[in-house]
């Protein structure tokens, strides 16, 4: 059994272009003593950040996937097992942070488009769940929060509202938190904390940067940054296990909502 | 342009073994003089209860599907207008009211399951509706409630909340719920309805019956009857345009929540 | 023992100038044969409204309070059940659709808008509640809706969301809606059925009317009509035991929300 | 103008018997660095409360209050302004923890219980709120979190459901949830930063010790621990302006929900 001597892993899904969420997470996560792996597809952007954290001193590892099917995230866990293997190391955290956005009058989406809504929304999340709570129940309870792992999932507006051009979106984003819930209500009994956090505005990331421009970049009461939500990340984790959050949400100071 | 000189057509999806939701509200609106379309997964079902409204002077017709594919489900909206062509008939209502539940233990749900679940509740719902809308668009307005068409979903408890055997189903149903809401929003401002259901409760059905026997049958207090759940359909259907429902709640008086 | 053969009796509780929704309710259901009780502030709205009623073949009486403190609704009971003496008479249908708005940023607000408004919308609706479940207690189960009386809130927008003019009237609504869902829980089981209708948009009162012009006016897929309002609250008296509903929204097809 | 150069107040409303959210709050704020002052009816817990703070090398001082009506709030304030005079300090944070639970049948609920709730839980709230906020928009924004101030409000499992023994409690509370949705959204454009905090569980006070036995108490993973409540406040007070939490849910590890 993996114990609190061992050392700590956080593994992170869904990375971007290694400028939002996903990424402020692995890093933050790295600063703490986490030792991360990185699952995003496409090996440029986990090799890349991968590279960058251990140039800042902390330690991780890239494990592209193909894609978010079942199969392929079992078999990028499987990598990670092996490269951080039990009892040396122990899987304490996981951030699922994939996701797939279309934002389009209902009539204009594909069936491809729900497809990969639902596949990469739920069905990965599923996938990515399953493995991190089999490793969790792998783990001892930690003294200090009473966990024996952290599974967070990174929710949007349209988890909690279907509008006008997010039907593909909100459904697999409701999916998501439909998950989280069922999840947090089955294995809080077994000491692992499940999340939900619902980021209610733009993301200060490099697409809505170029998007948006430098007067919503300078504006921190505008828009979230990617830090910010990883320190939200950071607090679920450090909290005790007597008063655990299912779901918080973020929003920046001006947000109009 | 269909008008409202025009037949009218009712579409539905999902008939269990013909005793339940789907069935019930197929025998009410062919009473109040809609013809009916019927979509169900084998021949057998659709063709029984389009003989047995028939019988009883109304008018249906049998739409089996292999599969709630989405070719499927448009290939059956192929043969359904053809069947019942325009202009002489219209399509003015569409019930959706298929789904996949599975209650399990999170690990002892299958990827296949989870698929399952999201094609039958969520992305059959995309192709369903898609179809729907095309078909609502063609109508006129109809004077005595000021709709094109209204398209009514079937939801559960599970729409609301994740439990802790729940996930997969309440995954499938949140999305779909999330896709209601988003066609309700997109589609008012066309005259074109969209409600969503949710069915709190047991439905008197002939596998509930078999499972919670006679006493449980005989008890209007405690489960549902697919025929109030139908009347309720027909009441959102005639509600006129100042004061639609986008979402009501169905519960036996004496169910605990 | 009220019982099915006594003539049934609707209290209406919250008239305006009799325009609206609870108007409208009065006088659909006298035309559906209820004998009604009209509570409202103010002598003159309850004896014109009644007077009309009355000419147009139905039942109706006057019952004025001063205020809608407990004390003075319990006694508006009191002589409601004095004029319609059980078992001749038995109350099966009471009404809440009292309210106080106030839009106000919030600073603008006064400690006394304040205790108005949780006066109006809560502490008046607890003191309703209280005497019409006391006067369905008294009376048998209805055989063709399996209950002994029904009980409805009018709530809106500002049931579900504070915004930011509506803290007062937000925090008045929630409480009647937690109110509602509370007694809808106790007492169904009793066979009580208690309904709370979320109105989202604006309804074509005289108030409305004289603001908002002929346009909005004649436009119905823009406002609410209070009859297609009371039209709601008649389906949900009439719903069987088997199929309750608890909550439904109402709004009109155009309304952006 | 108070700035950042003053030292920092933290007002508290509610401190029960000084074993629970209230007091663990001023506790621990008090060891961040913050002058605490306390407001609670009685005299005894406000003084002893702030002895202890004192003697332990925080700041506090004690404004008891007869009654929770707006003008005793009022006046606790205008004391705590004097006491904790601008521009030496400035009042940064508010947490406003009172409340008035009354669980029972609902046709056992007196009118003078309706209206303790009502008072207790939202119209001092709307009072406690409006000190606060007037005292928020005469500071600059801090730099570190980009407040002007936080006002934190305690929430309960009824804040969300009305149920069969809490009508009252939960119209309360649902309707100080309303309060804090509507001033997040008016005044976090002011850099006022909302929040609610809805706390699903027993916690562990000396009156539930008593009632629940040692074993409970023992037991970290079914009752929520004061001191972890007040590190959420901690947190949400800490929270930079990109990312700012309006509501967050917390309960124990084995919390059935």
């Amino acid at each position: 059994m993996a114990t609190q001597a061992s050392k700590r892993v956080l593994v992170v899904a869904g990375l971007g272009n290694g400028s939002g969420t996903g990424a402020a997470t692995a890093r933050l996560f790295a600063k703490k003593g986490f030792n991360v792996a990185l699952i995003a597809r496409g090996k440029d952007i986990v090799e890349k950040l991968s590279e960058e954290i251990r140039t800042s001193g902390g330690q991780a590892a890239p494990f592209a996937v193909e894609s978010y099917s079942a199969q392929d995230i079992a078999s990028a866990w499987g990598a990670i097992r092996n490269h951080y293997p039990s009892p040396e190391y122990n899987i304490r955290a996981a951030v699922f942070n994939a996701g797939y956005g279309v934002w389009k009058p209902f009539l204009d989406i594909t069936p491809e488009e729900v497809q990969t809504s639902l596949q990469t929304n739920i069905a990965s999340a599923f996938a990515f769940s399953r493995e991190a709570i089999l490793s969790f129940k792998e783990n001892d309870i930690e003294e200090a929060n009473g966990k024996r792992g952290i599974l967070i999932f990174t929710g949007a507006t349209a988890s909690l509202r279907g509008n006008v051009v997010t039907s593909a979106f909100a459904a697999g984003k409701h999916g998501l938190r439909a998950l989280s819930q069922s999840l947090a209500k089955e294995f809080g009994k077994q000491n692992i904390h499940v999340a939900h956090s619902i980021i209610d505005g733009g993301i200060l990331v490099d697409r809505s940067r170029a998007q948006k421009g430098p007067e919503w970049e300078a504006n921190e009461d505008v828009r979230l940054n990617p830090d910010s939500i990883a320190n939200s990340y950071w607090y679920l984790t450090s909290q005790d296990r007597s008063a655990w959050t299912w779901e918080l949400d973020l929003r920046p100071a001006h947000e109009k909502w």
